[in-house]
């Protein structure tokens, strides 16, 4: 992690932290932090700055936290990725929380496992963990918020059309026509399938809200490979 | 995997391959294949094309292919790496295999830690099936080719000039003055440097070959976000 991510709960008085825990462990094992040292801290869903080690022993860590600086821009961009595999679903939690999405969709499609949806990996604690960590990978305060939705249809005619309006609206889809396109402006909604890609009707329901179908060439890519790829390429 | 990677040892006679063991159980276990099913498949380093099952059981599997089709087109890419962790490295390799890179280089750096070198996961057995899978994932044939400098200062100062000269050539670096070029022609060189990135020195040394120091922005992302995030910048 190359900053902490402090929490509401940590304070002990003004100003003041004490952290137990695996973040205790970070920074006695990995830091190696002596008390008068300076590490790189940011409170969630707030600023950036840094903290002094007060006291620190294999119990507990208190430190003296100043912030100061804003956390860096969000991406503006919608994520909905039909529920990957569950194995490849925290990394793209770790990149996407990393690379700055705040909105991301699970979806269900016809190429997704039923298995997957009775995953541990998508509980709000693995979910929120994933993201934590991805936010100290960038140093970045601003929670993602990660909404599922398991049943297909109500999504598409219920909240997609909503979802897509004013913003420019794709689908990642090997057989499209046209390119993904390159330094968008404005608000991106990216919607990305599951292995196999998506099946006609799905990407028919995506059209039928302005989805405009992409294709990154003909290399296809996995799911985590192809988030980072195809947002590098968006913005 | 989206096509099975034929070997010249798997054939047994002209156009009949007979394949056992990994490829066989995916085969039965994932596709679920029946004789007169027709698979996907390459030849390595040659022609894609088709399979048509013609015998499968739990011990073996045949098979009469035809290759027609030339694989997709390579990235006129060199990459390389500060040695990442090993548990990250099976995961970059698939993915720079997925996206067509085909010549990496691992080195050392002042921030690699000098255990990650006795990782059996940079072993050549380890490395290939990485390479095999993101090959079968993104339908290609060309086996890229990886090499291992644990000693940084011979490398630079012996082989970076000349695998530099007539390239654009690039360092990733949080703290460069300069945006990571779109949408480069010609050839490109691009290093990426370990957790912690390359020491000044390391910098030096690079720019000294003709390395411009790029970033990708505030972001510090991990190595396996980094390496699609910024080929899809690139090409």
């Amino acid at each position: 992690m190359n900053m902490i991510l402090l929490f509401q709960d940590d304070f002990v008085g003004a100003g003041r932290v004490r952290l137990s825990g695996q973040r205790l462990r970070h920074v006695l094992d990995v830091r190696r932090a002596k008390p008068g040292d300076e590490l790189s801290v940011g409170l969630l869903n707030g600023d950036m700055g840094t903290a002094t080690v007060k006291d620190i022993s294999d119990e507990s860590l208190e430190m003296d936290v100043s912030l100061f600086s804003p956390p860096p821009p969000a991406l503006p961009l919608t994520l909905i990725l039909a529920l990957p595999r569950p194995k490849m679903l925290r990394r793209v939690f770790f990149s996407a929380g990393s690379m700055g999405v705040k909105k991301i969709f699970l979806i269900n499609s016809y190429r997704v496992e039923k298995s997957y949806w009775q995953s541990p990996f998508i509980s709000d604690e693995h979910i929120g963990q994933q993201l934590v960590l991805g936010l100290e990978q960038a140093k970045d305060t601003i929670m993602p918020t990660v909404q599922l939705r398991p049943r297909f249809k109500p999504f598409v005619e219920d909240e997609l059309p909503e979802m897509a309006r004013d913003t420019t609206a794709m689908v990642a889809h090997p057989a499209a026509a046209g390119p993904c396109p390159r330094n968008v402006s404005g608000t991106v909604v990216l919607a990305i399938g599951p292995e196999g890609g998506f099946i006609p009707y799905e990407i028919e329901k995506f059209s039928a809200c302005g989805f405009k179908p992409v294709t990154i060439g003909e290399r296809i890519l996995r799911v985590e490979t192809a988030v980072p790829y195809i947002i590098s390429r968006l913005f």
